[in-house]
């Protein structure tokens, strides 16, 4: 029999008390999160369920498929990674990075930035390419480094969420066949917004995140790679150096082994399933087509007031906009006064471009009209109270 | 002025047609996930806001506040890892460990093999002392080891998940003391539901989950380290080598700072919130004694039934019950027979326990009389089918 022990003294709570969560109603027209679907958040609510119940495992399947066709890909290896974006960006380097692999990043904006760090941490032997915050590069430029540095990987970001700047894809997948090098993309601020073809493209690795386009809150970060790259997983010497982002580990639960890893984000996973099933129901070209016109109303609304773009209209990104700040115009305290009084979210500018843009989101749900209007009826009334 | 480019075909969506989400009720009486609370649920499902909002850096402070609470420490740096439990553990060692730092795991179970590979993977000089999977360490085997291996760091288990065993720590942390070694300890299963005291203990590092003594949907991995981590920390030559668990970071973002580093999960901080804010609310010495309380009635109510409990009574976890399988019992159909005809998810074994006990956990918001009851109903009722 047992019997009752005896508990041990606690310390009370230090703080003051935490009263019942009251959180603020925001429209998110910033650099992501945005606001997630009505019905995402619905599936987000449920009770959850057991990472190896039967249910559980053809959601995943489910989850899977529709990740597929939403980054049109016939991938096995596609799954969302249970961490936001930068755990699926992360997830790519550790996986397919081995010490002194020559490693070419294409560094126009601040995630460029990122991945250079993040394979320095792996031991590649980093090497990059530089355009300023605001440009693309120019198949010539990659064909050179390509040259010059022989890489076994080329890192693009195909959204820079930094500068709203979105890379032509032409030809670049072909280019990286001929060098023998795989093409590692960032998506995360163009998946289900901006047209993104993994398979025509001929990209071997990428990534995304779940509350920009997909309409999703952030907490999970969409992974695929292809048979390529799947090889030079396969061939490498040495375990992963990374446990939980572990692609050969992941795919015995993914793939139809089952076999336990780590408990997987059960609820995040409803809402993904969710999230990734209102794409297909309105149809992938469709929402690229909602976000693109949606974009254009603003970018035409912008200038109408008079506000400059910071990037030209042939490299633009439909779900995020940088918007130059005006001289004489405090940025921040603009920012501020819209999220306080209007409870409006509008991004400002990191790195080389920390206080010099506004970045204003259109992504997902949050990619419509209304909020068009609305943001620029904003800048219309309240900026001029910002001029001295 | 910006022109409509034309956007490329896209392959229809291939699998069957996803319908809107329906999600099977089920009660969780297993290893984890266990149910959810209501109201985390609920907060859950509210609509995001950015991961740099004023109100939001002031949540973080609660949740930060309310985990020093639950885990009885005052360590600066605690804070959920946007990630699972096996994130938050990878998070320990990635942070402490530096190639050739010898260290010693205590193996009685899954989870103990768990570290050894994790720790592997970070190049630590790994050696374990091991006990059968049921039984804990004692003061004595473990000051042996600490004299054999000068480890650096000794990773143990608080609660074995895989064998139902609450390793007694009293002594442990001066021992580690007293050999200059840092004492690393898993409390995936005893957070909010075993008594667990991080500063008495003298406990230098520790990680957990949401999904069980929490109440919170899996999907972030609580991380706490002492200023005698933080200093190994500070020491280390070179960059963490993993970027989204490195602590550094985290904490600029994390303190006073506040400097973006990734996209929070910001819904699931929001359940972890009410989480932690519902414990403060009961108690936490009151939600051990309730814990205590039910897992009692439970081990009773099965010796009742005739069934063997696989760890002996001072040694249980509340959280988590192994019983033995009966011989002649088929247990994996009768864990599908409760899942498929009651709702009810109980856990088989893992590694040496598979096929021989099943997991009954009583978790968090699931540890109540009622489910102790239905439990043993069902097995009082359903069991005699399965036998021959």
């Amino acid at each position: 029999m047992t019997t009752t022990q005896a508990l041990p003294p606690v310390q009370q709570f230090q703080g003051e008390p935490v009263p019942p969560i009251s959180v603020p109603e925001r429209l998110l027209l910033g650099p992501g999160p945005s606001n997630s679907h009505p019905s995402v958040l619905q599936a987000i609510s449920l009770q959850p369920v057991g990472h190896l119940d039967p249910f559980y495992v053809d959601l995943m399947g489910e989850v899977q498929s529709l990740l597929r066709y939403v980054w049109q890909t016939s991938n096995r290896l596609t799954l969302p990674m249970s961490g936001t974006g930068s755990a699926a960006m992360e997830a790519t380097i550790a996986n397919i990075v081995e010490p002194g692999d020559s490693f070419l990043v294409g560094v126009n904006g601040y995630f460029g930035n990122r991945l250079v760090d993040m394979a320095s941490r792996y031991k590649a032997d980093v090497h990059t390419i530089k355009a300023s915050w605001g440009e693309a590069f120019t198949l010539q430029e990659i064909e050179s480094a390509l040259i010059k540095h022989k890489p076994k990987i080329l890192a693009l970001v195909h959204a820079e969420t930094s500068t709203g700047v979105c890379q032509p894809m032409d030809e670049i997948g072909s280019l990286c066949r001929k060098h023998d090098c795989l093409l590692l993309l960032d998506t995360v601020t163009s998946l289900g917004g901006v047209p993104l073809l993994i398979d025509e493209w001929k990209v071997d690795l990428a990534y995304s995140c779940s509350q920009k386009g997909l309409s999703c809150p952030p907490g999970l970060g969409p992974f695929t790679m292809n048979k390529r790259a799947e090889d030079k997983l396969n061939k490498r010497i040495g375990k992963v150096p990374n446990w939980y982002l572990d692609v050969s580990l992941l795919n015995q639960y993914w793939g139809s082994d089952r076999i336990y890893h780590h408990t997987a984000p059960v609820n995040m996973n409803f809402g993904m399933r969710e999230a990734l099933r209102l794409i297909a129901e309105e149809g992938l070209s469709n929402s690229w087509q909602r976000h693109r016109n949606n974009a254009e109303l603003l970018w035409k609304g912008l200038e109408n007031l008079g506000l400059e773009l910071h990037v030209k209209s042939e490299l633009r990104l439909p779900t995020l906009t940088t918007v130059k700040i005006p001289e004489g115009i405090d940025g921040k305290a603009f920012s501020l006064h819209l999220l306080n009084n209007y409870g409006v979210e509008i991004g400002g500018g990191l790195g080389d471009l920390a206080g010099k843009v506004w970045r204003i989101g259109l992504m997902g749900y949050n990619s419509n009209k209304e909020n068009v209007n609305k943001v620029l009826d904003l800048f219309d009334s309240e900026l001029k109270k910002f001029k001295n």
